[in-house]
């Protein structure tokens, strides 16, 4: 937990870190968010994220409260004040308070929220050894999931859905069956010396992970390709993977009831977690 | 502006009504809402609008935090504290407020705000004498839009964009074509003597307004039918109106660039409001 928050200026002890109620991120889910891993101390593909936020942001019309510079010190402050070295940054931003109106209101100052929290490297470690298992449902998500907005409660469903049946992440489904991605993360299936993800279109959040990923695939010579699958794609797998911020690269044991390969972790998985650990850039705080 | 709010079991100034940053309905539109009208210091379909919140509550397993009494008497004097006679009262409840994660939180207590306040009956009746036009836009919400939740970004970017044009509302249109609601308001025409809403299905909210309206229109026997309507239809259409908790029955006099009759208020316009005021529940405090 933050022990330290940054909201609208302020550095606050965390218990008594509020909002307004007519913030619009309250009452509209009128907002974005990021959130960057930190490694070491050092902020994870920082420059990349920043750039999300920034394209989230514009497509709503919100003005970034502050300047890069400024922004980028508060969340050196917040690593630094609550002691992170490997963990991760969640970062809000809304469009602020005003009146309850559903059209944009006039005047108005952007709010932001900045946490950030430590997360055992051994529990990745310890998952990675492990791997994870998927359940899959309908993508019931609005139609600019491009967007990292705060409309997240489809996700949250699915990912309780799965959580109800047992498994650790949810993959979504769209109406003509092919998977969109995680409910907080992207999906990859390996399959005939292939790794294979939807290709980034406002049907997915186009993940930091995922396109560092692919820089490391490159780097490596391995072949990848930005592929529609579906659940028969899913049994010829031999291999599965999640991407995200805080979960890395992640292997996928079951998904459903289908176990891929063999039902742990294959062979292939240390080298694409390489593959994105060699190419993720480091920024200093 | 609501002067005294109520937060989680509080009276507070609204100025102080805050509340804590990891409340999950400011970081994942974990929650619903209701809209209740207050006319002449009575709510206007309580029960109604009580019945949909539980759903709403139900369909994504929030457990509602107090009694139906207790609830009762707060939204009551928030109303008096607010000295509110013609108004509406604004009530969201949330699942409360956790450590960031997806799935739902285990022992969590859930948020409950309510505010009020007034607005003059003239502006009503000002703008039921001119009408108000509207401009369509794609429908892109997610698949549960009958769960009253505060995802709600796709509908002010719909409102915005209306406004943008002018237009006081914005009419949501389908993949297939056919008209889904308003961005906070049902929608209606009149052609050839029977007048038209979409059936109440999962890609609609279930109107209060919608309900009592067409109890009235019963009692008066004047046709109506549950039916989709697209751009073609609105085009034969001699009427058309949306209905809201705030907007109650609120002649529509073009839709994009289509006038509807005269580009006036037509001649059923004053009807279809006597049938929903005569049929509307008051509900003394």
């Amino acid at each position: 937990m933050s022990r330290i928050a940054f909201v609208n200026g302020e550095y606050l002890p965390f218990e008594k870190s509020k909002v307004h109620i007519e913030d619009r991120g309250y009452q509209f889910a009128d907002g974005v968010y990021e959130v960057f891993a930190v490694m070491n101390g050092m902020l994870v593909d920082y420059d990349a994220h920043l750039s999300r936020l920034i394209r989230s942001l514009s497509e709503i019309n919100i003005k970034i409260p502050l300047s890069k510079r400024s922004l980028f010190i508060h969340i050196s402050n917040i690593i630094k004040q609550n002691y992170v070295s490997n963990g991760l940054v969640y970062l809000q931003i809304t469009r602020g308070v005003a009146s309850r109106d559903f059209k944009f209101p006039k005047n108005i100052k952007s709010s932001l929220v900045i946490i950030a929290k430590n997360i055992s490297m051994n529990i990745y470690e310890d998952t990675f050894k492990k791997g994870i298992t998927v359940s899959t449902t309908n993508d019931i998500r609005w139609k600019r999931v491009d967007i990292k907005s705060l409309n997240l409660l489809p996700p949250v469903l699915a990912k309780q859905a799965a959580s109800e049946l047992g498994s650790q992440e949810s993959w979504m489904i769209d109406q003509d069956g092919f998977i969109t991605e995680g409910s907080s993360s992207n999906a990859w299936i390996y399959i005939d010396n292939l790794l294979i993800t939807r290709p980034s279109t406002n049907s997915i959040l186009s993940g930091i992970t995922r396109g560092t990923l692919i820089r490391g695939l490159k780097k490596r010579k391995i072949k990848y390709k930005e592929k529609k699958f579906n659940l028969n794609d899913i049994k010829g797998a031999s291999e599965a993977f999640i991407t995200s911020a805080t979960q890395h690269v992640m292997p996928v044991i079951k998904i459903d009831k289908i176990k891929i390969g063999k039902g742990i972790p294959g062979p292939k998985a240390s080298e694409f977690k390489s593959a994105y650990m060699e190419s993720l850039k480091l920024t200093e705080i």
